[in-house]
């Protein structure tokens, strides 16, 4: 692994769910692996349990680490090559990444799609530029298309929740909301179930089908009613259209979920990677009671993205 | 002593005052006793003395803390219970709350009034919401209607410039400004200094009167002039009218304290939590001068929140 | 050296640049020189290199730093005495600064010029202001006529690329932009390149001639080519008219700073402060290519202000 920005491969991802859960138990045992480490954490969108979880995971290491802010229009990146810098850009991407990777001895980045240049958002374009440009090992805190820190946070949240010998069968449920979504939470979370060999169906409404090159291997069951009846854990997200692009579309049905929608399905768990609208994705009755394992997943952003720092050291 | 939120009895306040003063004597005194504990500072207002002064204060006892500022659009938090979040509220405080105390052993947290919702502001709701659902202890840095560490640092301030054995006489006069001002620091300081004991008079215009739950106790006296004549220590601050609540009412007399208010008490020291608006709040002279207290104030904020969280840890 | 704000003498920069270089080789070498020393890092203005590569000097010799960004409306200073403060600033410059030096024992600050006030601006007014009522020394993260931290690292970029006898020769070029931007970078480099005793050479449209404190002892040659043509290294900067003060002026000829402008001076190395705005001020091939030492300026700001807080401590 010299970058972390997706799943790889399943002996990466067991590896790393085992040293997450290893450090859930002794957060400090490799205290000083990182002494003398620097990582630079850069959000070009705001962050706060990503930017949070992250700084602990360092500190446990004993890695020094240091936000930088760019979401201002002040520092507004320039991403394209060979552009006349004459608008409103104040620095390229290829002279700020190569300052960055001259400072820190890894970097994390937030980059948010722009919902409005499918091309651009599909090639995960910006935190490419940055791994061409910055010359040290990157870690994604969450790209246009990608969140592999909340998914490997998920996947060791259904490992320590499931101790059965069959595979889990897991859930992944379109919610209600009223913005346009990127995809990335929907999309990672999709490749690690199938990347871990889980059995994964994906529910939603007609016309919010995800990209496919994430969900093959997926099963896609437009009821949700029947898609929840047999689930071990049911992960709630919203996302927008992927095509067409970036839009909400009208949708029929209710896809609030709530107690009357698991019959007697008892045993289910459910997650979200927050933040969430409550009673509008997901009930108060459900993620205030027994099936919620959303602050395990919250709680777990710390040791997965210790166990990823922690590899690249 | 669970949360800091406000004055509980006079034993504590006692050694929280003789700890702060210990504190300034060496502040590295206990530099190893917070080693591996965390402290999260959470603003929903601006803040630079209150947030510098903490984080100087856990440094001190080797406690890591980490800022968050939540004050911006982007991570409004919904502080109802059983509302559907289909508006321009991102996450509720009872998950946001959550999740932070998952990931600190202590939460501090500003969250100024509204002055427009008098029952949810008296109430401490929003603080008292962070208590409720965080799960780890509390320190106030500054909520709807008390300031603490303030109130502690002018006790320190007082107890270290007056060496007497009779009470000293403390007045709090009330001075103009152009904003409608919170009662957090007004209440807080008259609820300590009541509490530690002290003569203390209020002297105010009418209609200024102050929620008297915290001023049960003190003498409220109009006349400026007459209030000052015989006082040791002078508190400035302007406050907001209680009832109309959040209302800035028209005043008749010259409320700035300078120089002439003071006739042939000569000995009175002039404190302020800061930031003062000179020369309409209080003069330069004094300000410059060697009744003020100011600076003082200010440095006794850092062992106060040291003595606190010592206390904590 | 009591405060660092401007080029002292050659002695003292010698030393500056020859620890700067020590640093480098070993930056850790004074790791715990600094410890239990703090360093307030205070922001009037928006900040990434100057930030970070601080911090870290900082951290390299174990001294705890600490950021404050006051360019928000809520913290609006007052910079003049004697004012009645019934406006928009919150508080007075003189309380601030009191109350950061009694918290710190280092302060650095950046305080960009305005362009409107000529006179201010050119007293170098608001760090001024600091220094006095501080009370501890400080540090210029960029004033409003000089960025000393900036002409360090460029001076140590100049010393560990030119090794012969003879004096280099330097030349300060104007670029174009399409903002106004302060004379800081180009009043102290060329500060420091006739302090250090270079040979220096500026060039610029007639209208850009700078403040002529800052140029006494340079050549003035307004043939960019001519300029270029022995140069060893060439300095690209664009600054805003001096006369009428911050003005942009229109200009006749081509100023980006492009391969054809070094006709056959194949040896130059091209220098600039970053940001820089590609193909505007200077070309993709100059930028990407074996003449630049952008990147060497950018990194050697962490041993530059190392050296300066070194020194200090």
């Amino acid at each position: 692994m010299i970058n972390f920005t997706k799943f790889e491969n399943i002996d990466l991802a067991n590896s790393l769910i085992e040293k997450a859960l290893a450090f859930k138990v002794d957060p400090r045992v490799n205290q000083n692996k990182g002494n003398g480490k620097r990582i630079g954490l850069i959000f070009l969108n705001p962050s706060l349990r990503t930017r949070m979880s992250t700084q602990l995971a360092a500190s446990n290491l004993g890695v020094e680490s240091f936000v930088l802010n760019m979401d201002k229009e002040s520092w507004a990146l320039e991403m394209q090559d060979g552009v006349v810098m004459n608008q409103n850009k104040v620095e390229h991407i290829r002279d700020a990444a190569a300052v960055l990777g001259g400072y820190f001895d890894i970097l994390a980045i937030r980059a948010f799609p722009t919902l409005t240049n499918k091309e651009e958002d599909i090639s995960d374009f910006v935190i490419n530029q940055f791994i061409k440009y910055s010359g040290v090992p990157v870690i994604s805190l969450e790209s246009a298309i990608r969140h592999p820190l909340q998914s490997l946070a998920d996947m060791v949240t259904i490992r320590e929740n499931f101790k059965e010998k069959r595979k889990p069968k897991v859930v992944l449920t379109w919610a209600p909301h009223i913005k346009a979504i990127p995809h990335a939470v929907a999309n990672s979370f999709s490749e690690w179930a199938i990347g871990c060999d889980y059995d994964l169906t994906i529910t939603h409404p007609h016309g919010y089908e995800l990209d496919k090159k994430f969900t093959n291997g997926a099963t896609i069951e437009y009821d949700q009613t029947k898609a929840l009846a047999d689930a071990d854990f049911v992960y709630v997200k919203n996302w927008s259209a992927f095509t067409p692009y970036g839009k909400i579309l009208s949708v029929t049905g209710d896809w609030l979920l709530n107690e009357d929608k698991f019959g007697d399905n008892t045993h289910a768990k459910v997650m979200h990677c927050l933040p969430v609208r409550r009673n509008l994705e997901l009930s108060d009755e459900i993620l205030d009671g027994k099936r919620s394992l959303v602050q395990n997943q919250a709680k777990n952003r710390i040791f997965a993205a210790q166990a990823v720092i922690d590899t690249m050291l």
